[in-house]
């Protein structure tokens, strides 16, 4: 994963920066500034687990770029989304057949994250979100991610279905989680390999199943509906492990 | 598991039931009062995600088992612990060797409520935690186990390694997971058995170590440290859900 640091000058930029999730690691600050829009900051930097270092007018000057840092610079990390194609370049770099992990409607970032860290130690090559409906690279998911994001590429495509056409040219195929599926262990989960996770609520959704060359589920044994979806994504992710493994 | 429901009245006492993290479900306030104590129940109230109706003070009167409302009653579920002799009552009622799930230092209420609800659907009998230094059954468990927590017995103990002894008279044998021990596909993990977990940073502590008979590995194939704790109790739990099914 490309990770870059870049810098947020100003009030409104650095509230707006923080409101939309985006991964700030530092954030410095006027010493003594009371104002609203300062103490705004303030929570949103405790809500988020920023650290804050109150500084004097001089040390902001010699940090800003652009002069107008209005009290306040915040140093975010970027995470870039990479191309499909890197995925499978990395898979071709380590000799082994791909395995992606497609995620459909995952919205939660706790998820999103666990699902990426399980991703990276399951061996997968990377992970497909879809550009709506689904979480972002936040820091949320970030810090739920334990810095697989650092290693695992995680692209980002406009349409899950057509991805899963082109994929399916470059010699993949598709098994999708579901409870209505064959149980996983009577399947065969070897060779090239997506795997696609829906969310909790819904599963995956009908255009994306449609897709899908096999629907695998997981044995259900108790009486509550279903398995955390970070869960789920990690047991069907090592049963592809230990078949692999064989 | 045994689940009441009891109420809360008078300000401190809703307060400290919020700040203990007890799992308030509903809460009826004053319409109109708008003092400190008041305005911190809000506060904690929108923190939990707790409902509040804003009545009168003639229907607080009559919501009240105590006449000392002070403008606020709370319904709290209540969780209650079970005993261990009862998780083996359940696997003995449904004709099973037993399964039992042992939470070494898992302090993140969430990660507790995503394997208790993993516990169920992988058929677990039940789950003990030790007393000390483990999350205890709060709100946030509650709603992380989806509704688990209404089935799958938990059982808090003083001392987790000498529970640990009282299980093998009973015939348990214990399996621990760390990154040390032999590959999970290549053990014996049928018959009765006990589960041991442990924190994400530490693992399973030595005393309880010690007491295992095997110790399991999940292949790590990445380049970050571990899972998410609840995804590798979730990956070992179907293993052994895999191994009794053959």
């Amino acid at each position: 994963m490309r990770y870059e640091e870049f810098t947020i000058e100003g009030r409104n930029a650095v509230i707006e920066a923080f409101r939309a999730g985006k991964p700030i690691d530092k954030l410095f600050m006027l010493d003594g500034a009371q104002d609203g829009p300062m103490q705004t900051i303030k929570r949103e930097a405790k809500k988020h687990d920023t650290m804050i270092r109150f500084v004097t007018k001089e040390r902001l000057d010699q940090l800003s770029g652009t002069g107008k840092h209005q009290g306040v610079i915040a140093y975010a990390a970027a995470y870039e989304y990479a191309e499909v194609s890197d995925i499978l370049e990395a898979a071709r770099k380590k000799q082994e057949p791909p395995f992606i992990i497609l995620l459909d409607n995952i919205e939660d970032p706790h998820n999103l994250g666990a699902i990426i860290r399980t991703a990276n130690l399951a061996g997968a090559h990377g992970v497909i979100i879809p550009k709506n409906r689904a979480a972002g690279l936040t820091a949320a998911v970030a810090r739920t991610s334990a810095g697989a994001l650092n290693y695992t590429p995680v692209a980002r495509v406009t349409n899950l279905g057509k991805t899963m056409e082109d994929l399916k040219k470059e010699g993949l195929w598709f098994v999708c989680a579901d409870m209505d599926g064959t149980t996983m262990y009577e399947l065969d989960l070897k060779g090239p390999i997506g795997l696609v996770i829906g969310s909790e609520g819904d599963g995956v959704g009908r255009l994306v199943r449609e897709k899908c060359d096999l629907v695998a589920s997981i044995p259900m044994k108790g009486d509550i509906d279903s398995l955390n979806a970070s869960v789920a994504a990690g047991v069907l992710a090592y049963e592809i492990v230990r078949q692999r493994s064989l």
